[in-house]
């Protein structure tokens, strides 16, 4: 299955969530299982010989692509959650936004130092996100094997805020 | 691997988000990739002769169990969200929270009336979320084949808001 044929499966949605902005819509891909399943292998493929110790899944669609590749790879799950969704203990990174900002927490026994871990969301955008979830995981002392995304918006540069890990994505949208 | 063995990963925090709850932590469930595999095989178990067309996953813990379980059975996933995430025309039910209300969306193109679903959830509580889950599945007349969660708080007694369907959880809280 070619990139093209998962692609023709994401939905433009212009104006959401606010004027100006064309939302890339997801939910044509989760409904087909043939395309589901072929963008978990896509996924994995890169750690296929390097299995990581846990997936690390931003919440919220990321638990939809980094829960399965979790269970395909054969390693655990460790959530990074917005502020105040976590029960226990955290450690928390602030973001900006465009408008204002934006906290995200891990428990403090998410990972140990020895702990090997891929981060994954759906979507790069600014980076904001995804950087503020490495700077949780370089507070444990893990080693980051890569970040992989199934959309970039690569017009938003948000590689340049993750530049010294190994970051790709399957669907790059100019 | 026993339900024991499962139920021994999850972590109880006393009053969390508020006072006199005892909030369920999952997140030693799913660091341990033993146990979370065998969870998602213990809940795919029951529709391994009936594969269904769809795993209905209730945002956002939901999301971590009903994705691997669409990979494992090899079916699509179609996501229920709070209002406001899905960027398509949707449905929408409001359902009673102890303080105020709760509206959780699907789009409108999300099923057709031959699609047979499961709905999954991690926690059973009040059964609000998943009569309004449900409630949303009815107004596309597709079949339910039934509703399954990790864990339930049976003495809040949610399988009475469910009663016209298979209803399963592989933890019982009494």
């Amino acid at each position: 299955m070619s990139i093209q044929e998962i692609e023709s499966t994401i939905r433009d949605i212009p104006d959401f969530p606010k004027k100006g902005i064309i939302f890339k819509d997801i939910t044509p891909l989760l409904q087909s299982r043939e395309i589901f399943a072929e963008v978990i292998e896509k996924l994995c493929e890169p750690y296929r010989e390097n299995i990581p110790d846990y997936i690390v899944a931003v919440e919220s669609r990321g638990f939809i692509f980094g829960s399965p590749m979790a269970l395909s790879l054969g390693c655990g799950i460790v959530p990074v959650r917005k502020k105040g969704k976590l029960p226990y203990k955290t450690f928390e990174e602030t973001y900006d936004l465009e408008y204002g900002t934006a906290t995200v927490e891990m428990h403090v026994d998410a990972l140990k130092p020895s702990d090997r871990v891929v981060v994954v969301d759906d979507l790069l955008a600014t980076g904001g996100t995804a950087a503020a979830a490495v700077k949780l995981i370089e507070r444990f002392s893990a080693e980051i094997l890569g970040l992989e995304f199934l959309i970039e918006l690569c017009f938003l540069k948000g590689r340049k805020a993750l530049e010294k890990y190994r970051v790709s994505s399957l669907i790059k949208v100019d």
